[in-house]
């Protein structure tokens, strides 16, 4: 059975440069297709993610929640962090529901741990029961309690790493798609690069770039090196514009659009 | 060191009568009063659970979510049902975050699991470093997967009956206040039985009433009897009218409020 992993960027479905500022007309957009998606195809399993975008980035920033706190100030921190995440999950979820899209929101800091910033602990019960009844876990990037700093962040990115590689060794094919506002990953010139593999992925990391605005969890870099990491298990990845109506369906159906991060296997 | 459960109901914080309708105003009263207790006393740890009241009781009646579902419909029922549930809890967690005290909230359903409407598999982690960096875990009534039956509800006053014997086989000292918008335990007479043990419960448990307004989850029978669960246990519990400041204080401080069922230890 195949998952496909989507991931609806923190940049694309919120204006990143005014805090808590969601872009409802892209979020309805990018329902309908979704919703489209999974009523025209019976066989299709589905793991939606989104990033924090102007919700969470800049709370983030200001708490360095990613680092942790040992003050009642960082303590606090976190507890807003957490919460201004969860806050722009809940408009996504409202909108799928609206729609009549299964999704079941999945609080990631509630089913996982880190130790030291890194995975130490994840429980995924929740999780396989939802896809077992073919409805769609809703996970969202996260302050993550940490049991030596109190407290980490993990982007969506990371954890559609973390749930890929669990999928995956319970058996499922895995594919990631990453919906952004942005093309693909853009070599020196400024061109969409087709297609990225393990292989490839050296002489060119120099040249991607990280994002512009306010992103705690690293930007395009960081995204594609979570990918690769993917890729050397068996996953392909994709990278596309969410702002084109239609990207997601050409994707979904493993046609060219965008970037492709290949897996080994595939490549 | 005890930990006190404080379960803020559903029919406090919202209008049980009218759909999807908060109390603003004893929202901010409940929240300045914990708000306080938490300051004032650096010994004090707290877990908050609050009702699903007028968010998720009909939602969850008109799907029969308690039950489980076997459709497509049931299926987008257990997703409504919860997103009702995570609405309320937000608000709650909203307001303790204006004022500074530091809630987190955790989602039931990503943590725990059921078959057959009974706890099967549950995830702790998180709770317990919450705990220990003195931040309140605020949880909520939710849809709880359920692998047998696709979905169950596990009310605040069962989820504090898991959470109480779990922290008390952890070695803490627990008591739980229940926050409502009533005296207490009525008897047949209409005046507030002030002490209950699960001695003289047998004796009275018959005349005990259910709760006006819709109710997924038994009324008032149904939370003494999860009290008198955790009596035995040796947990001491408080049922105690939120309308009225200053109660959750003195309840906190043990002083004569309410009802009180007591343990078996206590008594």
């Amino acid at each position: 059975m195949e998952i496909v992993c989507i991931k609806l960027g923190g940049s694309l479905i919120t204006d990143k440069n005014k805090p808590y500022t969601a872009r409802p007309q892209i979020i309805t957009q990018l329902v309908t297709e979704l919703k489209k998606a999974f009523q025209d195809n019976p066989n299709l399993n589905l793991v939606l993610g989104n990033g924090a975008g102007s919700f969470a980035h800049q709370s983030a920033q200001k708490y360095d929640t990613y680092n942790g706190f040992s003050t009642k100030e960082g303590a606090l921190g976190a507890c807003v962090v957490h919460n201004d995440a969860a806050k722009l999950n809940s408009i996504l979820v409202e909108e799928c529901i609206k729609q009549e899209l299964p999704v079941y929101s999945l609080q990631p800091s509630a089913m996982m741990l880190a130790n030291n910033r890194s995975l130490s602990d994840s429980y995924w019960s929740s999780l396989n029961v939802l896809l077992k009844k073919r409805i769609i876990p809703f996970v969202y990037g996260d302050v993550i309690l940490d049991t030596s700093t109190g407290s980490t962040i993990f982007s969506t990115d990371t954890l559609f790493r973390i749930i890929g590689t669990y999928l995956k060794e319970q058996g499922y094919t895995i594919r990631m798609i990453h919906v952004g506002d942005y093309s693909g990953v853009l070599d020196k010139d400024g061109q969409v690069i087709s297609q990225i593999t393990p292989d490839t992925y050296d002489s060119m990391k120099d040249a991607l770039t990280s994002s512009e605005s306010t992103d705690v969890t690293g930007g395009m870099k960081l995204k594609v090196e979570e990918m690769i990491k993917l890729a050397k298990k068996g996953v392909t990845s994709y990278i596309i514009d969410g702002t084109l109506p239609g990207n997601i369906s050409i994707a979904l159906s493993s046609r060219s659009v965008g970037t492709q991060i290949l897996s080994t296997n595939a490549s």
